[in-house]
């Protein structure tokens, strides 16, 4: 696929009036073709009226006609695998393998909400029916279902080039939920950005939805993604990101004079409890298993666990050593964005003042090491008061770093899950017997979490119906939402209750004879099919 | 039941220490016996800290636990029903067959949710098990359910002393999430606060829960309420009241270090439509429905209909000269505060200045008219092109007015609809052959508000599963939620996932066997129940 550098404005391309940019390879650090063009602030206009306009239509669609276009997304994804996949290699430096396979994540988080939306059920159809003759008054019918929100703002994250961004989970579920989508394409992977996007185009267009319902602006500052929450036609906002952006997207978002619904994943600690018996278990293959998870993607997952809490033993001991070694042997990673590298650096420097450190070679020690993007593992280790005192000590950094927090003895994990702030995550490793005798544990952790998992590396995040992957700030903006899962639905939605309405001017899901054949609740009790 | 005019800090009861204020009778404009006392800033901590420690035991209350806890506190609102109506009518000048029924209206809320928690399946849980031989990789098994968000803050409403304050529908299914609550019980209405939270108080004594589990503040001014959203013990906030006040605690709230959910019901018109039908079925029956809506309880309703859209026609006009008569022929009303009265004053005189006004006799020129809180009827008229000039005319004015709006024609209506922000509610009147003919109006209204009702008056609100009490701002801080309705609970949980937990260390909602019997969703698909 041809690549313009041009936003996509509904079914229209964007102009080359705007600010040029270009994405950088992380492996050289040098500039990749072509330029792209930042949407103007009227491109961007144009882009929420032709939202608003078609949402109109497109919240009107039956589950049926989205489950169809969600699935050509789908299509478009698998139809592109190796142009996505080596786009995106080149703009992130992430390996081939995993680039391929999230295309298929991509196409499936597509799939999962077509599921979601062709089943029906998800719009939670509630009826009461008339009391005609309840004293004193009668009860009016009254029958509620979930109705989309309006245009959303989508933010791509830079860590999941597709499976984040501008096809990503976010766009999949604001489309499921019959919202207009308006994304804001990352800056690091335009062009990969820019071919998800001529999918997504090209399927509004082949299922003949108005040409609104879908477009994509570049920019590589933050005037685009700053004016789009700013601006009244856009209902609510979806961001993966850091803190500092995300915080800024929700205290834009707070601050209009209508707010808005604003959902941000943000920065996560992801905090691991080591029990006894997974030392047990062998300290060589644990201290193995961490590493892989907390480098994985050169240490660039939401999910990274970047505080792990044990406590003192000869067992532990052992761990520790492992792990130093492990991170002493390694060859530098290549990071997603010179602006990632300058701050992992910046914050590793800044972290070793205060706590100790073990890190592999320099990169410039290295024959690879030339890029700027090029980062060193580094394993930082501190104590369990040092962490109370000074809480920052745990903060996120992005990047194949983690700390190591020396607790006196397991009864400190109370007191060390109870000083944690919110987390996407948070893991226990040990065995049957561990998990009962810390059960207290288990139930600080549920409260600062949105996943807590047993038995398990945070890293890995299932497309489920079950899954959340949401948490208390700062891990996400409103704890009540998850970004990954069919549950992401939910954000973008709202309750609307007809009352006394005759049959024929209800939607299809309000219908006595229940036209779709969906669950519902009547009087609040499940329905029974009809025989 | 005798009033100290002390806070409830858990168990104990507050000090003298703070400011002193009084409730006043709003039919003579006296002051009522006893003083109250503001609670401290150093009980509010108080009230937090112990908020706090009961969440980790309330939290985990049975949902049978949790449904007698509330079905308690409804037997205490009905055996304290003359106390709790008489001192309400004494305090808010409101009919005293109101009140009683408000009592009842109270209690069913309590019950109502007592029912849902007892059904337990509101936690919407949902397994996706194991799938060990997936490739490339196996399928951890991951299990969500709704748990409680912490500590609540609510804030009783003037206008329903009883089923909106101390023990209203916020602290009802605040309580049945499973949440502790802080209650700042409204100063306009504080003895029959002090009634229901004594009622509360005793029942969590009574059912041996931690003392924390409920506590009321007093005060008068702002400033405990604003320390309350403030403080971090406090994880939601739940609010009925003004617009300013609502985005006050919007704003606080998203502004502190950790910003946390706040559902504030604040400012709605909830614009009628009039359709020809209606104008057929008898314009003197109309404008009697229509007066006695939004005249219900001195015009003091969330859902009062403030601005009502009538397309011109000789009906039309006999319509509307029927509400001028009913409205010049009003006695004074007595609204809840003084600061409302002269509010009403204030915003009615200048809107006087924009646009036409009939309005009941002055109180000065009746014998009862001595009390500061009587306020007059008023009716003001304008067209919808001066409305679209002109959007406050239709701004919600709290008191026993509304707007007529005139339009060209029902075409207009469009325009009318298009223009509204988020209200409450929406109304249609007029017959089927109408509703079918204005298609397009409903899709507009139902953008607007979070209830569209047809030929009825939107002043009713059911406390039922499918009542939907909220809408886009202003006339909610979310969309999402809704603060009437079994629905109000989710205002007050969120998702957690387990991960790969053993049978015995999962909630009873997630282990296999269901013990609780509830309704799952596993892999998506209602779980079929074991044979």
């Amino acid at each position: 696929m041809e690549l313009t550098g041009l936003s996509f404005i509904g079914a229209e391309r964007g102009s080359r009036n705007g600010t040029s940019f270009q994405a950088f390879a992380p492996s050289t650090g040098e500039p990749i073709q072509p330029v792209f063009r930042a949407a103007t602030l009227q491109e961007l206009d144009r882009a929420a009226q032709l939202a608003a306009e078609a949402f109109s239509s497109y919240s009107r669609t039956t589950g049926k006609a989205r489950a169809a276009f969600l699935r050509r997304i789908a299509e478009g994804f698998e139809s592109h695998r190796d142009d996505l996949a080596q786009r995106a290699h080149l703009e992130t430096a992430l390996p081939l393998p995993r680039l391929t396979g999230e295309v298929t994540r991509t196409a499936n988080q597509f799939r999962l909400f077509a599921s979601v939306v062709e089943d029906g059920s998800w719009v939670q159809a509630r009826i009461d029916p008339a009391l005609p003759d309840r004293q004193p008054l009668p009860r009016p019918d009254l029958r509620a279902m979930l109705r989309p929100l309006g245009p959303v703002a989508v933010f791509g994250a830079s860590n999941f080039p597709l499976a984040f961004s501008v096809g990503g989970g976010d766009t999949a579920s604001v489309l499921a939920a019959g919202c207009p989508v308006i994304v804001k394409a990352h800056a690091a992977h335009p062009g990969t950005g820019e071919i998800a996007g001529r999918i997504i185009a090209d399927a509004v267009a082949a299922e003949s939805l108005p040409p609104g319902t879908f477009s994509m602006l570049f920019g590589a500052g933050v005037e685009i993604g700053a004016a789009l929450v700013k601006h009244p036609a856009i209902r609510a906002v979806g961001f993966t990101g850091s803190l500092r952006a995300g915080r800024a997207l929700m205290d834009a978002a707070a601050d209009r004079p209508e707010p808005i619904p604003c959902f941000t994943e943000m920065s996560s600690g992801n905090p691991v409890f080591i029990l006894p018996g997974a030392l047990r278990k062998g300290p060589a293959a644990l201290a193995q298993g961490l590493f892989g998870s907390f480098t994985l993607g050169a240490g660039q997952f939401c999910t990274k666990p970047g505080a792990v809490f044990v406590a003192e033993s000869p067992q532990a001991l052992k761990f520790r050593e492992e792990l130093e070694l492990l991170v002493k042997q390694a060859q530098p990673f290549t990071l997603l964005t010179g602006g990632i590298a300058r701050e992992y650096d910046r914050a590793s420097i800044a972290r070793a003042a205060h706590v100790s450190v073990v890190e592999s070679p320099s990169p410039s020690e290295q024959e690879n090491g030339s890029s700027p993007f090029r980062a060193q593992s580094r394993l930082f280790t501190t104590t369990l008061d040092e962490l109370i005192k000074q809480p920052e000590l745990a903060d996120e950094i992005f990047g194949p770093d983690t700390v190591i927090v020396r607790c006196g003895n397991t009864d400190d994990y109370l007191k060390a899950a109870r000083s944690l702030c919110g987390h996407l995550t948070a893991t226990v490793l040990g065995d049957d017997e561990d998990l009962a005798a810390n059960r207290d544990l288990i139930q600080i952790l549920e409260q600062k979490a949105g996943r807590v998992i047993f038995n398990g590396f945070p890293t890995g995040v299932e497309v489920t119906h079950a899954m959340v992957h949401g948490g208390p700030y700062p891990a996400t903006s409103d704890p009540r939402f998850t970004s990954v899962g069919s549950l992401a639905i939910y954000r973008f939605a709202r309750p609307v209750c007809f009352q006394n309405f005759p049959q024929a001017a209800l939607p299809p899901e309000l219908q006595d004879n229940n036209p779709l054949g969906i669950r519902r609740l009547r009087d609040g009790k499940p329905e029974t099919p009809a025989p």
